[in-house]
């Protein structure tokens, strides 16, 4: 599976933040990463889907964003939310989860590994043993629109929102996370539920998995509650595969499965329209970090694992191993003059681009 | 505030699979405490909310359990479920839900805490680092039984379910929580949210915990998503204080806080109507364990820490202190003989129950 564009068309959206501080080195890696391997890429850079676009124009986005954005393979994201200036509410829904939806990108993937030189704070757990994807449905479940208020202002008052399944948005992330699964050599599908408690479209999420499971008969497929799932993340993480959720059960593991191997700062997101019907939307799970932005020493990492998730998409797999070696080899490295400060160093965002950027260059 | 009813009137109902197997001991251990403290308590069981009722008489309790039920003053509660026989939501909806429901218990109260002699899967953590109560919202929320299917069975199959917070069910648990606060020495009180995705419930959850916190001025309020507070939860434990989280949102919380103090097998839950207007429940977190039920190994120390917060929350505080004083010293000592296969022992059921039991009566 390659590309079927060349050159292949990225947007670069900075965003917010830290979200603008990260791009340039993720750029710049990808850049690497496609000279050494022979990809050619070309990249626009946009500034709308952050609040400063928000601030002069009334809206996160210009009114023909789905037409111009429609003419790229993939979207390059940096991170958005400037809470104390536009609500997170207003500045996500207005963008990042709108792209998502309308994208039709239903396929949020992350993955939780335990690097080298990365301090993760289980006990007695070491690089290897964790090494797992998290496959999240990302564009309805939880994450509905309808429902109101009733009776505002009184004692009365009743607020309701609904959860919205469907056979399709349900079945399609299945089947992207069997056929996952299928392809590891373990073959293990963990899905998480919650049936005992939300009593309707759990029950349905449940009997979907055992529908798509009889066309998977080489895939153990297991399933837990969210609460108790939560709980094995931190004692036996090393018995997951690939786990497959609902969008704010997924939206919970693929911040706790990060949490977990201490790469929460430093974990990439995909959010993949497998039909390559509309562009791919690949970013760093961390936001945009609005405590620590403008002093350029946010970790460069999520954004560039961000990148090496694109050109895995795109088929260009060599190039995507190499940019993950690089990462890693820099990380387990941990000069502490190159690594920044949430990994013990007193580098900065520039000193870890440009040493992981050094390492694709010297590949192959 | 003590006990208004002289003897205590407890209602027991061991449930289902380990539920039976350690009920004896922690019914043992309350009446050590009543006996060394002087506190009247009487006892009745019942064999209803178990697999095994429901299979005799089509229902998991019998019609007149709510007025029987009534005249106690709590619930002392095993564990209830064994999925193989009975479907879970048919089991707990027809139980354990009801209870919480119909009982109006709608705080549910569970503590976090590292424990000497329990192993902790977070690195460099020691006892005393971790102390903290999960408050969770116990009767609405996202535990709604409204919604349903449409088009069953054809490729727009939809289902819908809905979460409904009330002002009375929110306010009413924010309150409890704030008043726990208020009462703690570091007066701190975390919300659980998620107010950038679930875009309804969720900031008018936000919005009730802002008007709540202005009644409280001396008590520290924050607030996290809950993707990334799961993630504090293994990176940052010793942050919290008292935690408040609506019905699914607790739950998770109050499964992953006590993996994180390696006590999910030990934890108890007190599943609270502070008003008195009815029965209050207290149980174990764990559940009945199908799996290792009938062999006399489960750990009892759940069941007798759930009695230890009964008797708390009757104020009778010097036996609660020396109840939980009881399983600390056991737990600690860890003689491998006495504590049960979880905790790395060969002890059972019966050791680890009695030496915590004698521990009790050579109190004070
Ligand atoms: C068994 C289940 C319905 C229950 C819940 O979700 O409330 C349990 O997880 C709990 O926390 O007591
Ligand atoms: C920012 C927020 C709306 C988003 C989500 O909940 O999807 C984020 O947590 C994520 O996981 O990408």
């Amino acid at each position: 599976m390659a590309t079927t564009t060349s050159p292949l068309k990225i947007a670069v959206i900075p965003g917010d933040g830290i979200g603008t501080e990260v791009m340039p080195y993720g750029v710049r890696c990808l850049e690497a990463a496609g000279k050494v391997f022979g990809i050619e890429l070309s990249f626009e850079t946009f500034d709308f889907a952050s609040c400063d676009f928000y601030e002069k124009h009334g809206d996160m986005l210009p009114p023909d964003w789905k037409e111009t954005l429609s003419g790229f393979d993939a979207i390059y994201f940096g991170a958005v939310g400037m809470p104390d200036r536009v609500p997170d509410d207003v500045s996500l829904w207005g963008s990042l989860l709108k792209f998502r939806r309308e994208f039709d990108q239903y396929i949020n993937l992350r993955p939780c590994r335990l690097l080298a030189g990365v301090k993760c704070p289980l006990a007695g757990r070491k690089p290897g043993d964790i090494d797992f994807w998290i496959v999240r449905e990302n564009t309805e479940g939880e994450y509905s629109s309808i429902g109101g208020k009733i009776f505002e202002g009184t004692d009365r008052e009743t607020v309701m929102q609904e959860t919205v399944m469907t056979r399709t948005g349900v079945d399609r992330v299945l089947r992207y996370a069997f056929d996952l699964a299928q392809q590891r050599p373990r073959k293990k599908l963990t899905s998480a539920t919650k049936s005992n408690g939300i009593s309707i479209t759990m029950p349905y999420w449940d009997a979907r998995v055992r529908e798509m499971a009889k066309g998977y008969p080489d895939v153990k497929v297991d399933k837990y509650h969210i609460d108790i799932l939560t709980a094995h993340f931190v004692q036996h993480p090393d018995m997951f595969d690939v786990v497959v959720g609902s969008n704010l059960f997924g939206d919970i593991l693929s911040d706790l499965g990060p949490a977990c191997t201490g790469t929460i700062g430093i974990a990439p997101s995909g959010n993949i329209n497998p039909d390559r019907a509309f562009p791919s939307l690949f970013e760093p799970v961390h936001g945009s970090a609005p405590d620590i932005a403008g002093r350029g020493v946010a970790n460069p990492v999520g954004m560039i694992w961000a990148g090496q998730m694109l050109l895995q998409h795109f088929g260009f797999r060599d190039a995507a191993d190499a940019v993950l070696g690089a990462i890693e080899s820099v990380l387990a490295r941990g000069d502490a003059d190159v690594v920044t400060a949430d990994m013990g160093g007193k580098g900065t965002t520039k000193s870890l681009g440009e040493a992981i950027e050094a390492e694709i260059l010297a590949a192959k």
